[in-house]
């Protein structure tokens, strides 16, 4: 029995994506900047995966970049913006609740010199309107600020920045991470303002390795990588035709996401009732988070005991973001949880593939291991 | 009919590395970073591509960082290289023929502020261990030197340079671009020297998308990318496990570089007796270049037109670098060809794949599109 609940860490490839991938690693092996046909085929696939990526976040194809991943992709919009725009002001203002790939960029922005303000959330996890309003100033040339957070599910108000950062007459870039939302819920950057995107694959169900960049068109990003002419340079190197192809065809495969949302959203009111009916259990989550992501903390067992408690019976949860590989959450200290919760959380992320009879399982596991873990420490 | 002589450029992947690919997407898709079992399954399967990358470099598991690719290591090399010696001294020493993600990431630390030295070639294509020893001096804190040129085939004298940097006191680190030599030549970073070397997959008929950093053992460079934990803070973001298997399984199926050389020598050997006798057709590598690339100029035939000529018959070949997208090559003129040899430029690159009979008609198409395309300028 195999039962996966860890699909904000990464998803199974979709038969689809791998179809793709076999297919183009058989048949389309030319260098997509070669002059020749074989390489011009390589590059129509690549082209036709721009497409689809663009028109899934309603850009232009040329609004997209392939990336290496969501972190190459939160990397080369927040050192390409901040180094864009240093001659213009010196702040940027983030959360502290990002991604690590977002959070660790700024962190070296800010040893570097530039001043980076990490708005802490407030108790329900998120991070309001006001406080990106009263942080975002003249002087701001970034605002880096996730459309969803990995680890708790919390939907941050992004789609008021834009209007933040012109009121307030900032010549701000505004980046958004939305490698979880990607997928999930409608992306659209021109529509929230957002000048800089980043997106990725293996969240859902395409390859690891690829992600994507938006830039709004007429944007200036400072590339971190040179070299060859791939990607108008602000991107170079051989593309990943394989990757990016199997990233295409899990796009086209994403379905109707309210369809999946729906069924997302009685997956997480199921699990939160049969969760929270456990005795020590307390959910971490906000009510009116992404329901793909649920936050909980098993008080009394150390998150890692209860992983591995459960996963000897073929249930696959995470103790938070997998990038942090087992370290202190650093979203749930921000959001002020007391030590206990902290080091008991768990996170249960689901995808459109996850069944209601696997939160029965693992609800029946979480409480046998709430039984004989709490009291054997 | 499809005669491939662009391998060069990229390679078509071999069935042993799709094989590897197809197992590990549909049935490793963890993260490796998760803590269950289906994360250390994933990070199994890394780990063991990492020892055998490490093995062909003569090298240990834990001095293996896997890229997104050629592109990325010789970025992550040059930058990590510059920004943390910067504190000791501002000459970076390397030549006007490397590869674009090495010449342009140089340009790049020029426009910054370091004084880059690029050692302009003689005649023959290549750099002399001599102008090397007068360039690096006690200021230089990298070099970075090729150890084959992919346009021409040229070796150059990267076993010449630790000892260089030692003699000159230089607090120098030495980065190798080996993309082109491994897998074909014995590359071993300890054995040259080098603190840092670069190796990629798609070369060597593994996918495209990934690739490799050797970095010695307690040789501290800043990376480019920030985020999670993974490979020691150093390539943050999540393992492209399928492309990082595939890469793994190209290198076991490498085979004998001896054989595959005197194969390749064979081949260079009989293309250069057959292409010269072609009147017009001018060789521009060297006679003791890697066998594996043959560059020469049909002159009075532009490279485009005499390649699209040759696709239509089912041959490919390039007309320099794909990487450069038909640019004129900055590896011809910087050796000081004539323009019209430059123009008619066109790189022939063989695999352990590559057979006689395709020279044969590789030749007599040539012959062809001289008689027919010179006279119809």
């Amino acid at each position: 029995m195999e039962i996966y609940l860890d699909n904000s860490a990464t998803t199974k490839p979709c038969k689809e994506a791998v179809d793709k991938m076999i297919y183009v690693l058989e048949n389309v092996y030319g260098n997509p900047s070669s002059l020749h046909t074989l390489g011009l085929n390589a590059e129509k696939e690549v082209t036709a995966a721009r497409k689809i990526t663009a028109k899934q976040l309603g850009a232009e194809a040329d609004e997209i970049y392939f990336t290496s991943g969501g972190t190459e992709a939160n990397n080369t919009a927040v050192f390409g913006a901040a180094y864009a725009r240093r001659k213009t002001g010196n702040r940027i203002v983030t959360t502290a609740i990002e991604h690590s790939s977002v959070y660790e960029s700024c962190k070296e922005l800010e040893r570097q010199g530039f001043e980076v303000i990490f708005l802490e959330p407030e108790r329900n996890g998120n991070i309001s309107a006001e406080q990106l309003a009263a942080a975002i100033d003249k002087n701001t040339i970034l605002v880096s600020v996730m459309m969803i957070n990995n680890e708790t599910g919390v939907r941050l108000p992004v789609d008021k920045i834009s209007k933040i950062i012109k009121k307030n007459n900032a010549p701000a870039l505004f980046h958004c991470d939305a490698v979880q939302a990607f997928g999930k819920v409608p992306v659209k950057p021109s529509k929230i303002g957002a000048d800089l995107l980043s997106v990725s694959s293996h969240k859902i169900h395409g390859p690891k390795g690829v992600g994507a960049l938006y830039i709004k068109k007429g944007t200036y990003i400072k590339p971190i990588l040179y070299g060859g002419e791939q990607q108008k340079k602000i991107r170079p190197g051989t593309e990943t035709v394989p990757l990016i192809c199997g990233f295409g065809a899990a796009i086209e495969n994403i379905g109707s996401m309210s369809e999946n949302m729906n069924k997302a959203s009685l997956l997480h009111d199921y699990a939160v009732k049969r969760l929270s009916e456990i005795s020590g259990v307390e959910i971490n989550s906000p009510d009116d988070g992404l329901p793909y992501i649920l936050n909980i903390s098993a008080v009394g067992v150390r998150s890692e005991t209860m992983l591995h408690f459960l996963e000897k019976q073929g249930v696959y949860i995470s103790s938070g973001s997998a990038c942090a590989k087992g370290k202190k959450s650093h979203v749930l200290t921000a959001m002020g949880l007391d030590g206990a919760r902290i080091d008991s959380a768990l996170r249960i992320s689901f995808s459109k593939y996850s069944e209601i009879s696997e939160i029965d399982t693992l609800a029946a596991f979480l409480q046998e291991g709430m039984s004989t873990l709490v009291h054997s420490k």
